[in-house]
């Protein structure tokens, strides 16, 4: 594949937006072509999936059809958005991928990990990224700062624990694609850890504008 | 489980909610609790959840998103519904199930079936029908009588012959479980061969009202 994939991953209100479109800008400034995008719900048809899964309004979501929603918006997203861009050669920065599912619906919700790992890795056509940043916050902090909670983020201290859990056990199972930061950091901080480990993988070249 | 599972399934426009109708019509007649249920979209979930993959403007859809979005509609239907009912003792009459699935996702839009069984059963909790009643027709006679097609409906022959083959080759693999019919039948003639095969099916006094 031509291009560069980076995912931000965490718990809610960590900071993933906040350093993914910090990379994104600087990525740009260095004269790269970016993809900014997020997950659930950066296509048309995830949209709609997404507010099926946050919204009170649904009432209970059984934890299978939870996980399987989460599932069909990565395989949207995967072919409409990010497999095109990492095919033309452009870097893509992601808030949220698979770690995210395998967290909150495998970890949190207490399904089987491996049966949700291997639909998402279906859903996602086995697309791994070059490097996930994982922005660490205990989750009692993180969660307490969300005033409007929707459903998920409701869902109690122990669900975020165990996501948060899972993130970790992710990047500890495979470093050399992780790098794992404090979020309570400073935000220049963390953003300047990130490009250093970001710029050795960006192929000489590749992701670049013609000029 | 306390109760009986039946299933129709066949084509569009072969005639299954109308032999749903009518089988749990005659149940009810005879005391029996039934629940008639449908898929896609028989929970408020589940509806969203068509409205997606139905809806002309929701754009291509990746045939895996396809895929697991019908899965998650059948997770949050079997929980939601089909087995409390199955569990208070009812009889469940669904229109579609698991092998619309199959036929549709896997067949017809050439995935690697296996995997989609594979994910259909662990969103259905592996709950198998205890009778499942295929409509047969020749998928070009049932598509033409059809004015407005909508995305799955004009996704062409070819599709709704491969689909066609699944329905038969899933029927033949289980014959015990399947009853196979002419979906051309006069439909009295059809009910009346659905009832002769689900009579034994009905343990005495389970499904019955308490009088």
């Amino acid at each position: 594949m031509a291009g560069t994939f980076i995912v931000f991953e965490g718990g809610d209100a960590v900071g993933k937006s906040t350093q993914a479109t910090m990379l994104a800008d600087w990525l740009t400034g260095q004269g790269h072509r970016v993809v900014l995008t997020f997950e659930p719900g950066d296509t048309r048809a995830g949209a709609r999936m997404r507010q099926i899964v946050l919204d009170p309004a649904t009432g209970d979501l059984s934890p299978r059809a939870e996980a399987l929603l989460y599932a069909a918006d990565k395989a949207q997203h995967v072919e409409e958005v990010i497999l095109p861009a990492l095919q033309r050669g452009d870097v893509v920065v992601c808030d949220r991928f698979v770690d995210s599912m395998l967290a909150y619906q495998g970890a949190g919700r207490v399904l089987d990990v491996d049966r949700v790992e291997s639909i998402a890795r279906w859903a996602t056509a086995d697309l791994l990224p070059d490097l996930t940043v994982v922005l660490d916050l205990d989750p009692s902090a993180g969660v307490s700062e969300i005033v409007d909670k929707d459903r998920l983020e409701s869902a109690g201290t122990d669900f975020h624990a165990r996501a948060r859990s899972s993130f970790l056990a992710l990047a500890a199972r495979d470093p050399d694609y992780y790098l794992v930061l404090p979020a309570r950091e400073d935000r220049e901080v963390i953003a300047a850890a990130v490009r250093e480990r970001v710029a050795p993988l960006l192929s000489a070249g590749s992701g670049t504008l013609s000029l």
